[in-house]
This record gives structure tokens, C-alpha cells and sequence, in this order.
């Protein structure tokens, strides 16, 4: 088993976070969890000031793992500019600062593994600033990879709709196959614990 | 031949503009030329209210081209949190605005082509802000052309560099294959006479 790791986790509470926690407690990992609410550090992900604050009272991690980021679901016809940029502000803005800010601060050796998702990749009705921001932020994953100092490396997990939550989805990811959430948590750990960089790891 | 064609072209007189100004001429299009200076109409496309004052202005067209958007390249490291947005609001916001307003306004047979570029796939030093605007604009146009009204298409053109600007920067694309820039815009003829929809055409 690979060294203990402290993992600070972005976004600790959703289905996909909670896995996400659970996951690398079972590695062995420490982790430690930020969020606007229910969390060890208070986080606002869309204020980069607030990100500033988060790694201040952090200090130094081996890893930050990701699982946060909103997007507005809305018909292309009845989309304003302000969702357009509530979007983008929502899930590559703000992850963008974890890595922008974070790669000063942290080891040579740290990671960053964002979240993205399937709509980067297959568009769902009303899902167009998802998909915005999914492709975004893949791209953008690809190429801070090759900007990052030290060893540091960064990752995107882009899952598909869960098992766990497909209820809440109604019919919108109809034939699509689900996944159990575990399976995206543990592409979580292939990133955290990995050598990889640059990559999209896709759950599907 | 296909029929004559009235095409509103954003971004007439970059290297890029220019050369699909000059391939839809040759196909005998009318091209209606939209740029901040120089050009049929003016637009700023990183302001909202200059767009909708341009499709005002122009009325109905068959087609919107866009050759136009411009990003930051900066280190990484020196990147701000403004220059990722000015990247987003002056790559992605702003093509996606001509999508959004231009759908209502425009007839039924209408199609969009927007421009990204090889930053969505491959990273280059410096070009972390270009390929997440590239990145969202092509995941948005796979999404918004299952939303489009009627029969309205949109595609995105996606070119390596040009042999034509290799010069202009320097040995950043060192070992890419360069594209005269006219095969870039014969791209656009594919996609404004074509009948496809939601895809990237590489041009590499």
C-alpha cells in the first residue's frame, strides 16, 4: 500500500464527494473536507478570495481532490448571459483557482483531480452550460499538466450519471448506462494515488 | 452550386476572417463583414448589447460565421483570476451569445460556425486560458445543436496554426504540421452549405 496521503476534498457532501471520502479513508488516506456547510474548512468555491482562505487555513496537502461545481439546467431558448457566466463561474472559474492558486502553495509532489462530467462529451436537453463548463475545464486540465511546477499533476474525473442518482434525473439520461458512484470515487484514487497527468479519466 | 447565401461574418480581418471572407465570395455567397473596425457592421462580441445591436442592424442572414475571439497566453503561474475570465467572456461567452441571440432572430435553415482551435486538444506552453475557451466552445456546440429551433445547425472550426502566422509565433508550435489558413476556411464553406450539425472540424 502506497504512503498515507492528506487529501483536502472540495465539495465533501454531494453523492459524488461522500464517495469520494469514503473511498480514500478506505486507502488509508487523511482527508480533509471543505465546504460551504458540514465541513473541516469553510469553502465558497465560486470566490477565489474564499479559496485563498481555504488554503491559508489548510496549509500544506498532498492532494486536492475535487468533487464541487454548479451548473444552471436550462432550455437553450430561455439561457441569459448571467447563466452562461454562473456556469462557467460555477465549475471552471472556480476550479481553475484550486489549481491556479493551489500550485504555489502546495508540494512538488501534490495533484489536483477536478470534476467534469459526460456532458463534455454527450449533450442532454437543457444541459448546454454543463457542457460548457465540462469541456472547459478538460481542456484546461490538459493543459495546466504541462504548466505545473515540480511533479505536481492534475487530473479530471468525468463520470456518467450515478445508479444513486438517477431518480433525481427523471428520464433525462434515458438509455444511458449508470454508473455506481463508488466506481467514480475510485477513479478518484487512481488519480490521488497514481503517476498520471493531464488525463480524463472517464467513468462510463 | 449551391444558392447564393447571405453569410453575417464576425471577425472579418484577422488572417482567419479574411481568408473565409474571401473563400465564401468565391463560392458566390454575399458576406456582410462584423468586426470593431473596418467592417459592413460594427460589434464588440465580448459585450452582450453590441451583439444584439449587430443582428438589429444586419437583419435576417442564412448564416453567422465567427473568425473572432481572443484569450490571454500567460504562464500559469502568472495567471490571474481576470485573465481566465477575460479568456472566457472574449472566446466562450461571447460565441455563445451569437448562438443564443442569434437563434430566435434567424430563420429556420440558419446555421452558426464558430471558430476554437488545437488548444482544446493540444496544449501548448502558455495556452492554458486558450484551450479551456476552446474547450467549452466545442462541448457547448455539441450540446446546443440538439436545442437549436427548427433546422438552425451550429459547428465549430478547429485549426492547427497557419502557415501563414508561424512566424508571428515563434517556436511555440515547434513540430506541429501548419495548415494554410485557406484550408481552414474551407471549413467554413463545408459547414455553411453543408447539412451537419454539432460537430469539430479539425483542420490539422
Amino acid at each position: 500500500m502506497n504512503a498515507p496521503l492528506k487529501v483536502l476534498l472540495v465539495g465533501a457532501n454531494g453523492t459524488l464527494g461522500s464517495a469520494v471520502r469514503t473511498a480514500l479513508r478506505e486507502r488509508g488516506h487523511e482527508v480533509v473536507t471543505a465546504s460551504r456547510k458540514d465541513a473541516d474548512v469553510y469553502v465558497d468555491i465560486t470566490d477565489p478570495e474564499s479559496i485563498r482562505a481555504m488554503y491559508d487555513a489548510v496549509g500544506p496537502v498532498d492532494a486536492v481532490a475535487s468533487a464541487a461545481g454548479s451548473v444552471p439546467w436550462r432550455p437553450l431558448s430561455e439561457l441569459s448571459t448571467a447563466d452562461v457566466r454562473e456556469g462557467l463561474e460555477g465549475k471552471a472559474v472556480s476550479q481553475v483557482e484550486l489549481v491556479r492558486q493551489g500550485a504555489p502553495r502546495l508540494p512538488a509532489h501534490a495533484s489536483f483531480t477536478l470534476v467534469t462530467g459526460i456532458l463534455a462529451r454527450e449533450p442532454l436537453l437543457t444541459g448546454s452550460v454543463a457542457s460548457l463548463a465540462n469541456g472547459a475545464v478538460e481542456a484546461f486540465v490538459r493543459a495546466a499538466a504541462i504548466e505545473l511546477p515540480g511533479r505536481q499533476r492534475v487530473n479530471a474525473v468525468s463520470p456518467t450519471v450515478f445508479t444513486e442518482s438517477l431518480d433525481a434525473y427523471g428520464d433525462a439520461f434515458a438509455g444511458f448506462d449508470p454508473v455506481p458512484v463508488a466506481r467514480a470515487a475510485n477513479a478518484y484514487v487512481k488519480s490521488v494515488e497514481g503517476h498520471r497527468t493531464g488525463e480524463v479519466f472517464r467513468v462510463e
